[in-house]
């Protein structure tokens, strides 16, 4: 299994709207005699990869699986009826499909052929692979991740408005890795005015040699504006890539930029809706790259699954711009309460990975 | 050496102004015959309790020592002259005495007596046993560490004052094992009054389990209070345990607080000026726990040797109060930079401990 979610990670920057899945195939006399992984929407399963490899082979073999087969007619046939066809003995699977419409069908059907099923085997790590699925089939909004690049004492610009360099080139590399596995890539106006930013994935940045296709996904940006305030002339309308405005107006799509018509709420846009609006949009997982009102807004929405900062080794001091915008709490525990899941050097930088305990203020 | 070095941590709490300081005495035949830590000023030094040990056993040895040998009578008679009376044959040492003016006269003198001596082993290990006893001697200050509690987004306290509790019990322990190790602990007025801190070591709390005496040695506590304004009311006045105010004004001693004439620079505490005074008090370390304005004034002033986080994984918005005041940087590179030395959980918190890279802004 655990062959199978290093397969699944070769999917890591090109699956969606589709889960990343790794399978394996093994021969009743321990031999791996297939392997696949599910690359991109439309192409093969991970499991008919691995059939495909096997041929005979799988015949009485086990085939162990990071998320439950498929059942169902989709863009390929189910999965669940490839491993019946291939008389594989047994099926061993990490995590059962997070959709609650669907989930058990698959293993129903195996077990209809004869087919001996065991799961959640590795399920923790299996659903490590696809948070932003997994969430999104369970609520329908996609996993958000929110960035900030600060110094120690949590400052993202001086008070003349300038943040370049805070953090380093490997912090920025790092950067580049999530946006390209994310579906799409959220900012707000300010920022888009101030920095005039691509947020587009440079492959020579991102250092992506695991990447497995010619091509690289550039993730879709979605720029926060409810008063359609910003002009067209900006680098994200006007380079070719998609920018969708959630924005609190009607409007009509331009050449520059598609119109996404978001809820309003106290005269701002509704974050709530505008997720619920990304992940109908399939939007898996969203990586926010935003100044301190929008990531501020996103917490008091409770909207923020998981926070990464990269924290430089210096001090800007208290006339610095803060990182995040936050009503005046009266007491401690109103604070945003994170737990730490991860902290590593990069470069001269510490990444500080976060998940987000209170889903709402 | 290694063995030597932890004994001399035997005396982390209770050598100052003397060096933390371990002998180890081996026989020919490669037996610990001796070891000795130095414990308190005025009681014997680490080699006289190692020799004592050996006894005749140190004839033809190899000691160990963590700081070169004292040439000279101070409190005691000097310890070269012992290791030759006891007949060693070699004698290694880490690091030699810090002090321009006697460095060298120990190697000296024992190499005239015929000893054969070997220098600098472990001396990065062993200068780190005394970092403010070597500082002191070498530039007549104190070794400085300002210590914060913040959220991670740089906070000490809501707008509305509230700072009870940001860092868990963990962090508030480590603090106290940093007060039981330095000679004075150094506030400002503000803090003293906002929180009325006793600022001495609670040795429940520190869970000193190798502090080796039946007393605890406190730190003696330094209030920087440039105009005199403080009141006479607040407990480190009263609890019995020295406090001192570091003034610009001319003050006789009270019964309440020892006064310590500063000059002024820019109508305040001129914190170089401090320094040297707190040096020529033989004061070793020196640990701040103080609020923005003097913590970033000592940045500012060039006087921080360590800067010591507890980091709290929660956010407190742009509102709260940020954890150093300094002055309005234009450019990125006028921030204070740091290097990050250790980073470790503490319990729910991060520890974050920082060397002080531009010694003056």
């Amino acid at each position: 299994m655990a062959k199978a979610i290093r397969l699944a990670q070769r999917g890591l920057y090109t699956t969606s709207p589709n889960p990343r899945v790794g399978c394996v195939i093994v021969s009743p006399d321990n031999h791996c005699v297939g392997e696949g992984a599910h690359l991109k929407a439309g192409t093969p399963h991970a499991e008919v990869h691995a059939l495909k490899q096997a041929g005979d082979l799988a015949k009485g073999a086990t085939a162990y699986v990071t998320l439950e087969p498929c059942s169902h007619f989709g863009r390929t046939p189910p999965c669940a009826e490839a491993l019946i066809h291939a008389q594989v003995k047994r099926v061993v699977i990490a995590m059962t499909d997070p959709n609650p419409n669907v989930s058990g069908n698959g293993i129903r059907k195996l077990q209809n052929a004869g087919i001996e099923v065991t799961s959640d085997v590795m399920s923790a790590e299996a659903g490590a692979l696809n948070p932003g699925f997994v969430k999104r089939m369970l609520t329908g909004k996609p996993y958000v991740r929110v960035k900030q690049g600060i110094s120690l004492d949590g400052k993202i610009a001086l008070k003349n408005g300038v943040s370049q360099w805070i953090t380093g080139p490997e912090a920025r590399q790092d950067v580049h890795k999530y946006r390209a596995q994310s579906c799409a890539v959220l900012t707000g106006s300010g920022t888009v005015e101030a920095d005039n930013p691509s947020l587009l994935v440079r492959p020579s940045e991102a250092k992506l040699s695991a990447y497995p296709l010619d091509t690289l996904r550039q993730p879709v940006r979605v720029v926060v504006d409810g008063q359609s305030r910003l002009a067209s002339h900006y680098q994200c309308f006007n380079d070719g890539f998609p920018t969708y405005v959630a924005s609190t107006l009607h409007h009509a799509d331009t050449k520059q930029g598609h119109y996404l018509k978001v809820n309003a709420k106290n005269n701002k846009v509704d974050l709530n809706h505008l997720m619920l609006q990304l992940g109908a949009m399939q939007f898996n997982e969203v990586w926010v790259e935003a100044g301190p009102g929008l990531s501020g807004a996103l917490f008091e929405a409770g909207e923020v699954d998981e926070f990464i900062c990269y924290q430089a080794p210096m001090l800007l001091g208290d006339q610095a711009r803060s990182m995040v915008s936050l009503p005046p709490f009266t007491a401690i525990d109103q604070a945003v309460s994170l737990t730490l899941l991860e902290s590593r050097h990069v470069g001269e930088d510490l990444k500080l990975r976060y998940r987000v305990n209170n889903s709402a203020l």
